[in-house]
């Protein structure tokens, strides 16, 4: 199917960035990447993008033109959970927005409980907030797990959906910060994490996020080399 | 188009539950309607419908039941925005959940507005945290301003859409509640809020609302005697 094009503004080290190239990998929808540098941010991001200046951003339609140059004449579009389900909605046939409406629903709803319970967990976890101790990541992950159904690949049956893509990035940092002990936390409170996350209980969600990993639209948009740097220099060094 | 059964749990007074009011009233679907007190919840309701045991809540299929008695054969779905794009989803004719994708990501930016600018806001003027000035407040009416196109008659074009359904309860109550003077707000705050709206750079806004409040579908499920009769007893009486 032909499309307008898509520029996608956006940033390695960012987990709500990487959403949106997930979703474009998965669509297979060619696009430019324009990467945007969150410690020194170009002076016409803003105004002539996405005027919150925080990336993910997409322009869509309009001419070719340099990302550097928007044109006025494409829609500029922001927020990643937004963009992940444009991204679905221009490509139906990939799957990733179900075509099924209590699927959908179930989701969004999935989606929701990242947003609510599990990634403002993870920045409180990494910024060394006492509140965000190891017990508390191991309840978000229990009530991520509580939603998988008996026997599936993914969050919400064996298609992998939008639902699958908000939660990967956000997985991934948390694997590499508690595996590398990167981040401004105690050090007893990663290790009782990882020992933590042992238990057989927790067997159905780690064979999930074994599978998310695993997913090439994932690999393809990881940087783990920058996530590290990025994250050493902003939450404290490895212990 | 025949569809499988719709159980609503909702209640008078709650803005979240009158946005699948409006939802269900809009795509004209038949459902059963379930209030629950809000100040008394039956013992039921959270193990069988929603185990967060907030309203709105949605029992989707299964066989034909009593609303108290819901059967575990039935859906259960929760989250008033996630319910707005599954009526819409299950109705698409109806055109709540615009057919274009670039249409579906404006109606989600304007919901962002209002849940992450709007709605707060609200809750704040309501409850008199002097956070929210009557300048806040029209802070927050220009962000939505700023989105509604020019000419357009409701958020995102001339289309009623979930971005409509999700802003309505909240300025329909706002509207009540500073009329009526109910709120533990300082009257000042109420009257320089009224007056500042009166200016004519929000002849859009003031336009926009209008046409919300004279809508079939939001006046058919508002219930201003019960909104103002609990926002009393619960923000303090009229001044």
């Amino acid at each position: 199917m032909a499309q307008a094009q898509i520029t996608l503004y956006t940033a390695k080290v960012c987990p709500y960035a990487q959403r949106t190239e997930i979703a474009l990998a998965e669509v297979g929808a060619p696009f430019k990447r324009c990467e945007i540098d969150l410690g020194n941010k170009p002076e016409w991001y803003a105004p002539k993008v996405n005027l919150a200046s925080k990336v993910p951003a997409l322009a869509y339609g309009g001419p070719d033109v340099a990302p550097e140059n928007p044109s006025p004449e494409s829609t500029k579009l922001a927020e990643s959970l937004i963009l992940v389900e444009f991204i679905g909605d221009l490509y139906p046939s990939s799957g990733i927005v179900p075509a099924d409406p209590v699927l959908r629903a179930k989701a969004r709803f999935f989606i929701e409980v990242v947003s609510t319970k599990f990634s403002p967990n993870f920045m409180k976890f990494a910024t060394g907030n006492p509140e965000a101790t190891h017990a508390v990541l191991l309840s978000s992950v229990e009530a991520i797990q509580d939603l998988i159904p008996e026997g599936a690949k993914y969050a919400v049956g064996d298609q992998y959906t939008i639902a699958d893509i908000a939660f990967t990035p956000f997985w991934a940092r948390l694997s590499v910060l508690a595996q590398k002990g990167i981040g401004a936390y105690k050090d007893e409170e990663r290790k009782s994490f990882l020992k933590g996350l042992e238990d057989p209980k927790y067997a159905k969600f780690n064979g999930y996020v074994q599978r998310l990993l695993e997913r090439q639209s994932f690999k393809s948009t990881f940087h783990e080399d920058v996530v590290e740097e990025v994250f050493k220099r902003r939450f404290g060094l490895a212990k």
